[in-house]
C-alpha cells in the first residue's frame, strides 16, 4: 500500500509523509478531522488538510507554548487556553503544581473526543481536576472575562477557517482585558518563510503590538510545520521574557526535551530578515 | 507541465518543489549535477539528487558558515574553504577586506564551472584576486598543510559519496594541524532530526571533539534542508564563540539578512534533545 498525506506549503512546494494506515476521518460541525498512523512520525492529526501535530515532534510546539511564560512568571495561577483540543498544552501546564485553574475554550468538541480516544500522548491530562473545558468560540469566551487570568495561551489553527477570529485586533483586545496586571499572552504566530505565512506573521505582530505594551516574538525548529521555522508571540502588560526570567525554573525539576533555560534566551534572537518582516508593517 | 523535484528525507517523508524548467543536467567525474528553475525558490542546485542550495534561502547557510567565525576573530587573514563550489561561502568571505588569502579546495571543477555560468548569485566572487581555487580532494589538500590558516570552512556534501572523507577523524586531525594557534574550524554538521542525519551529526561531533580542545555546535533555520533544522560545528584551539565574540563586528558595516550579533549568541543555545544527542555517544 503506497498511501501518502501531502500538505502544500505553497502551490509550488509540498511535504508528504507516508501513511501506514488511516485511523479515523470525520467531518465535525466546524472542520474535517483526520487521524493517521505514519511510519516516520507516529500518529498524526490533520485538520482541514493541514497537519496539526505528529507524535514525533509535538513536544517542541507544546513545550515552547508553555514553559516560556511559566519560566518568566512562576506565580501563574489562573490560565486560559484557547483551542488546543489535542491536549498537548494542557499536558505541559499540568506539570506545574502551582497552577490552580486551567480554563480551556475549544470550539470543536469532536476534536477533543477524538484526541482523547486516539491521541493519548497529548490528551492524557484533559481530565485533570484543574482543567475546565468550555466548548465555545474562543473569541466569545474571552469577551466576557475581566482581569481573571495570569496567562492566556492561544493554540489556534491558521488564520482562516475556524481559527480566523483568533487573529483579530478585537480578540487581542479582549485578551488584554481578560489578563491581570502581570498577564502574559502567548500565541502561535505562523512562520516567516513562505509568503502567505510571513504576511500572517507580520499582521499578527502588528495587531498585538498595537494593544500590548510589550510584544516580542520567539522561534522554534518545528520540522513538520511549513518551512520548519515557527514563530510564537510573547505579549505582556510589562513582564519581559528575558529580563524577568525567573532564576528558579530549573529547581522545579520539570522534564523537557526541547525547552531549557539557555534556549529560552536564545529563541528570542531572530534572524535579521525575520526582524525586518515583523517591523516593516 | 507538471514537473516536480523530490528529495526523500527518509523513505517515508519527502519534500517536493515544482520546477519551471530544467537548466542543465550533467554527470561529472564525481557526481550527477542538476540545475533547475523553480517557482517558489528561484534557481536550485542538486548534487546526486540532494538539494544543495536554492536562490531563495542560500543566504542563511552561507552567512552562518562565514560570519560566526569572522565575528569571533576579526584578525583572520588566511582562510581555507573545502568544497563550496557554488561560491556562496566565498562571496561572504570577500566582504571582509581584512582577509588576505582564500584557498579553496573543490574536488569537482564542473560544479564550479556550472555555478559560474548558471548561479551568479553565489558564484559572483570566485574571480576575486584573493581566491585561489585548487581542484583537488580536500582531504589530500589539507594533509600537506601546517600552521597555515586562521580559519577552515568545510562546506561539504553529506557523509557519503564525494564528501565522505570530509567526515573522518583523519581529516579533522589534518585540519587541526593546518590551523594556526588561534585557528577555527567550521563545518556543516547535518541535522538532529531524521534518524540517519542525527546519527551523522552525533558521530561528527564526537570525532571533532576528540581532536579539538573546544568543539561546539550551533543551529540555523534552513527551510529547504531536511527538517529545516541544520547544525554547524565550531571547533577551535581555544577561541570560544561567545566569550571571545568581538565587539567590533557591527562597525564593519557588513550587510546580512540572517546573521546578527544577538542571533550569534542565540544560535549556540540548542534544544535539550539535540544536546543529549550530541553528548550521548
Amino acid at each position: 500500500m503506497d498511501l501518502w498525506f501531502t500538505e502544500y506549503y505553497t502551490k509550488n512546494a509540498r511535504f508528504s509523509i507516508k501513511i501506514d494506515k488511516p485511523v479515523i476521518s470525520l467531518n465535525s460541525e466546524f472542520q474535517r478531522i483526520d487521524i493517521f498512523d505514519s511510519y516516520a512520525f507516529g500518529r498524526v492529526l490533520v485538520l482541514d488538510g493541514y497537519l496539526m501535530l505528529t507524535e514525533k515532534d509535538e513536544f517542541i510546539y507544546h513545550e515552547m507554548m508553555t514553559h516560556i511564560p511559566m519560566a518568566v512568571n512562576p506565580e501563574i495561577r489562573d490560565v486560559l487556553v484557547i483551542g488546543a483540543g489535542d491536549g498537548g498544552v494542557i499536558r505541559e501546564l499540568t506539570k506545574y503544581e502551582t497552577i490552580k485553574r486551567i480554563d480551556m475554550a475549544e470550539i470543536d468538541k469532536l476534536v477533543v473526543d477524538l484526541c482523547k480516544k486516539y491521541l493519548p500522548q497529548t490528551a492524557c491530562k484533559l481530565d485533570d481536576p484543574r482543567v475546565h473545558i468550555y466548548y465555545e468560540d474562543g473569541l466569545k469566551f474571552v469577551r466576557s472575562k475581566n482581569n481573571e487570568y495570569d496567562l492566556i495561551i492561544v493554540d489556534s489553527t491558521d488564520p482562516f477557517g475556524p481559527g480566523e477570529d483568533l487573529f483579530t485586533r478585537e480578540f487581542y483586545g479582549n485578551c488584554y482585558k481578560a489578563l491581570k496586571s502581570d498577564g502574559i499572552l502567548i500565541n502561535q504566530h505562523e512562520s516567516p518563510y513562505y509568503p502567505n505565512d510571513a504576511l500572517a506573521a507580520q499582521k499578527t505582530h502588528n495587531r498585538i503590538k498595537s494593544i500590548f505594551p510589550l510584544a516580542k516574538v520567539y522561534q522554534a525548529h518545528l520540522p513538520t510545520y511549513p518551512s520548519g521555522h515557527w514563530l510564537f508571540g510573547f505579549a505582556s502588560k510589562g513582564l519581559d521574557p528575558i529580563d524577568d526570567l525567573s532564576s528558579n525554573w530549573s529547581m522545579l525539576g520539570i522534564n523537557t526535551r526541547y525547552y531549557n533555560k539557555e534556549l529560552h534566551k536564545g529563541c528570542f534572537a531572530l534572524p535579521t530578515y525575520v526582524k525586518e518582516l515583523l517591523n516593516n508593517a
